[in-house]
């Protein structure tokens, strides 16, 4: 954990990206950041100049120039980190970026650790921890639905429920312990009754919180997905013509491009990653049927099968047979029958028959692709997320809303056994504190330094 | 060429190199910029705000939050391209980027091509055109001197003294046109006399610049150097010794590092590429000693050769032969004696009596390499620089100077025989032609798009 001492310091560090473009940004936050700017800023007199606006200069190592800049002043506490702040724009060399904080540092600046600015941010009251870190989480977004889970979360959704649900059970607390001050009068200030309501809806959200992560991790890692089938079913065609609709998408926009994984496909705005695709971008398709249990064990930790059959290759029977061995399974499938080009019609009338719900392509015609990925979509049940609901994406927030449930069963328990108020008392406080690990409310110095050291220096 | 209805478009494109970093800043600029931006944001009416102020807000598709943003607002003229400008600072992600900027040409702004920023400023008269090639040049710049280079010329130092040698010109020119109209009565506006004195001045600049190209080329591009010597001389640890050094210096401040390159060191402000280092970097260096032909050719495109010998394997008479080839070769050179802390002190006394100038060195103990260093940069002249002269270190600037002398000769030879006024006149406005391409009062649109397309989107 940082000292009193560097919590007092003025820090620097590049706060975009290394390499080059046409301007660089270099942040500096602390009490003496516009005044260590001043010393080396040759225009206007910032320490004259109110916040939010910027002055065109030079920054000056002695009569050397530098480099002509613009500075934007923040002042304390209308900034990020609620401290004196700037931001000095200068043209993107990493040469220049180099020679401006290494004269910033030997005017009084610090360089930055990792994160230590948003750690400013929330130590300074900015914003509570769960907002601190969907930060980071903002930045690695790569889908529309990380993107929108870690927004929401950066403006206070996630926190704001965990903060009511928190207030009402201090109510309680506060209750109790009043009646242990009265413990020989026999008073009862919290009715147990009403106690037992509120922890049994509070356990539903959380019960409800805690299944939502699930569905915040695939929103944050991708849904982890295996296309399933039996050689030349047309598996790696298929992984193709998925990758290359994206990519054409993509590459629509001159000058800029996304990092682009490729066993990674965004359809509709949520990433798929597609397991152990190694295999399938060779030229022939080498992942082994249904029924081979090292396929097995693979389709059972993905959240997603597409089962694909080659409609000119493969019989009823056949199907009927992976289709339950599916069933089974318990991972939601899409039964995608390929080839529709070359097939039969017959057995096309049969198959839509018996299952409805297949879906018809062809993969190396590119046909009927998007039917495809509508029923992807539905399968990846993303209602609670579209209307709006909280959903946990991070672990720690997870490890803490277990640790709370237990707490609030712990609670129960007592309740039922009519335990002492002391030892009830405790099972409330422990509720409290786990939850309020999670925005920060309960911190421990290891935890915050834990959580930053993972952000990238500059944030 | 960009037409006039090109011109009027409001541009947008990432300013801040592609990658992660804690911010991203997207840059418009255009008659609309302001607007555009207006329409996406939610804050205050960016159109009724004062130019360099900046404003807290969010970027919103319809009802959908992209980012929460900080928006600086540049109104014309006061911008880098003089138009209306607008920088948007989002959090760095890659993502949030592309949706920035997906939703920005929806609302009416059009992706810029590279250089576009440069150009417009070039265009509307913010600076010519040697200055705007500087900023390219800048940007790229990695090292003391070239970045220094780049500067001045960004600052107008360069332009400044092509404008002067033009001035002085063009009024020569203008009262030679003069007498051309009154050629039947034979007047002499201009003394041929005081003309025949300009020209051998301007000359003499010409020539100035035009050798400081060399200089220029070294400062931008690095010093080409050869270490050469006989297999186990210690080329490759001397490489690395050299190079390890810097590292060590490169590292010192945590979050910024350069792009390293593996084959350049910087001595003293100044970039030395080593030629062919390949080899030298397996286990045992493989550079032919100096008898070598092969060799022989690349210590000739060198312009800088470190000759190392090992004081324990090589004899008097071997170096007066090498040192005897090294200087029919016409390059400087400097004679490095290695593993001084194992020689034969009466050898390294010897040696010192025949070549004073003999640097004395242990590569593997890293000894006096501060002494090498101080040694190679005496024979990289760069007093000119240092003394604050303009340098040409563009190749474009230097063929423009190439033909200004040429054109001038004309002028003389001219002169000499007496040529008639319309000759003449002809010869002083070829000269004038080829100053003003350098600093952009002469252009073709070709010329334009060829220096602009190299320069990277967003600048």
């Amino acid at each position: 954990m940082f000292s009193l001492h560097e919590k007092e310091d003025t820090i620097v560090a590049l706060a975009t990206p290394q390499g080059v473009g046409a301007i660089a940004v270099i942040r500096l936050s602390g009490k003496d950041a516009i005044r260590i700017c001043n010393q080396v800023f040759k225009g206007k007199d910032l320490e004259k100049q109110d916040s939010h606006t910027i002055h065109f200069g030079t920054i000056r190592d002695g009569e050397r120039i530098i480099d002509e800049v613009l500075v934007s002043l923040f002042v304390a506490p209308k900034s990020f980190t609620k401290e004196n702040a700037v931001e000095i724009s200068t043209h993107g060399s990493s040469y220049i970026v180099n020679q401006v904080i290494k004269l910033l540092v030997r005017n009084g600046a610090r360089p930055a650790k990792p994160g230590e600015f948003t750690q400013r941010a929330f130590l300074n009251g900015q914003f509570d921890l769960a907002q601190a870190e969907a930060v980071a989480d903002l930045i690695h977004a790569d889908s529309e639905t990380s993107h929108q889970a870690a927004l929401n979360q950066m403006r206070g959704g996630f926190s704001g429920e965990i903060s009511k649900l928190r207030a009402e059970l201090i109510h309680f607390a506060s209750m109790i312990e009043l009646e242990l001050d009265f413990t020989e009068e026999d008073v009862e200030f919290a009715s147990r009754d009403d106690l037992r309501i509120l922890v049994e809806k509070l356990l539903r959200v959380v019960e409800q919180l805690i299944s939502s992560f699930d569905l915040g991790n695939v929103i944050k890692n991708g849904v982890p997905t295996v296309i399933a089938g039996k050689p030349n079913a047309g598996k790696s065609t298929l992984l193709n013509a998925l990758l290359n609709e994206e990519k054409a998408i993509v590459s629509e926009i001159a000058g800029t491009t996304r990092d682009f994984i490729e066993d990674e496909i965004n359809i509709g705005g949520v990433i798929f990653r597609f397991i152990d695709t190694a295999g399938l971008r060779e030229t022939t398709d080498v992942i082994e049927s249904i029924g081979v249990s090292r396929t097995h064990e693979k389709m059972k930790t993905a959240s997603l099968i597409l089962y694909l059959f080659d409609l000119t290759d493969t019989n009823m029977e056949e199907i009927n047979q992976d289709v339950e061995k599916l069933e089974n399974l318990g991972v939601p499938f899409v039964k995608v029958a390929n080839k529709t080009d070359k097939a039969n019609d017959q057995f096309i009338n049969d198959l839509n028959r018996k299952y409805p719900d297949t879906v018809f392509i062809s993969a190396g015609q590119k046909e009927n692709l998007d039917a495809l990925k509508n029923r992807i979509l539905e399968l990846v049940n993303l209602d609670k997320f579209r209307t709006g609901n909280t959903i946990v994406t991070n672990i720690r927030h997870y490890d803490s809303l277990v640790k709370t449930r237990q707490s609030l069963l712990d609670v129960l328990e007592g309740l039922d056994n009519e335990i002492t108020n002391d030892f009830l008392a405790m099972d409330i406080r422990r509720s409290l504190h786990y939850l309020g690990e999670i925005t920060g409310e309960i911190t421990t110095d290891d935890l915050l330094d834990n959580i930053f050291s993972k952000f990238c220096i500059g944030k």
